[in-house]
């Protein structure tokens, strides 16, 4: 995973760096702002002064890098097609360290987000971050979902083979872009929590077949005007 | 929900009861040994002699409550057909408290099954509960696809029509049911995750009928052979 607090522009930056390292190197519980002043190169009163206490910062924390995600995806110009988006996607959280991406989580930031997340249970300001949160990743997988079925058409209107589903041709196309992209947050989250909370892996497998077949056989089905 | 400890045979249910209603009344971070004392009608220093601390006694209770569920759905003579326990397990999961079944979740008690499985990212004995209840959720859910496919056959033998998918006609029937298993059992968690973590509701509805048409697609072409 790329390291989004390489070259901070500010003070703000250099703190939530800190924080960052520190929360992947303790986790959640074992966390305080005196280790995150360990992990900063300025005066750990610095924290302080900035922050009331660990959960307002790690919350902007939260906030930060959502909005590079954000901010990264909104622009358009991606190198990959909407159909690799969705798998990468959906990789990241079944496989995590898979993806070559510079927004992909590795296995310990994914473990540290579930723990982060958990505490939205008893925590609006966790709650509120998540709700946004779901709805940017939400809204990412459904123009991705859009796009992907608009390039089976595309496909399919060249000539070009769709694989064993045989692309929109026998089918209604009447399945909301906003149903398969809840489906998929809804997969991709329960991935997460499952990587982060076992040992086992065998699911993992099973359901990366899954989602994978649910998507072959969804997108073409896929209402692009929706 | 129903209450599992309404009737206790033994200290050790009475102390599990007492934590169980502690815990869905004060959440797991804020939960103390003290407080299960004070949900307990003999001696708090009961509590202390059967557990050297809260999170041996919560991985105990949530034992307890698993074997409950192992030994109910072991013996089968369940009152639903299979199609209809897959259905409820879903809902169970992203519309809690609407599954009128002594096993479902409320919401609440979905809130702290969230808060406990977090602590799994950190906790080797949290850790090691959550893979077995993975996995006997995931039997669970094989047993119920694979039959749930069976009386599909049935049905379309039989000359029953089933709807829109049209049965398993003209599909090729080579879906291992562990596949949908686990995709199942992934959904689930993560709707329980989205659930406990976030205010908003549109994504439920999103993801419940993703679900059931997920369902309706696999299901005629799961191979009850595999």
């Amino acid at each position: 995973m790329h390291d989004p607090f390489a070259e901070p522009t500010d003070t703000r930056q250099a703190i939530l760096g800190a924080a960052f390292r520190a929360l992947c190197e303790h986790g959640y519980a074992d966390l305080t702002i005196s280790r995150i002043g360990e992990e900063f190169d300025k005066s750990p009163s610095l924290v302080y002064h900035h922050y009331d206490g660990k959960d307002e910062l790690l919350v902007d924390l939260l906030e930060f890098l959502l909005d590079g995600f954000e901010a990264s995806t909104s622009a358009g110009g991606f190198d990959l097609t909407a159909r690799e988006r969705l798998d990468a996607y959906l990789a990241a959280t079944t496989e995590p360290g898979s993806v070559d991406d510079e927004h992909a989580p590795d296995a310990r930031f994914l473990s540290v987000i579930v723990e982060l997340r958990a505490q939205a249970a008893s925590d609006d300001a966790y709650r509120e971050h998540f709700d946004r949160s779901d709805r940017v990743f939400e809204s990412f997988l459904e123009r991705s979902v859009r796009e992907a079925a608009a390039d089976l058409d595309a496909e399919g209107s060249a000539g070009v083979s769709n694989g064993d589903e045989g692309g929109r041709r026998d089918e209604p196309s009447s399945i909301a872009p906003v149903e398969v992209a809840s489906t998929l947050q809804t997969l991709a989250t329960g991935g997460m929590l499952r990587w982060a909370t076992t040992a086992d892996r065998d699911w993992a497998d099973d359901t990366r077949r899954g989602a994978r077949r649910y998507l072959e056989t969804m997108l073409p089905r896929v209402d692009t005007e929706a």
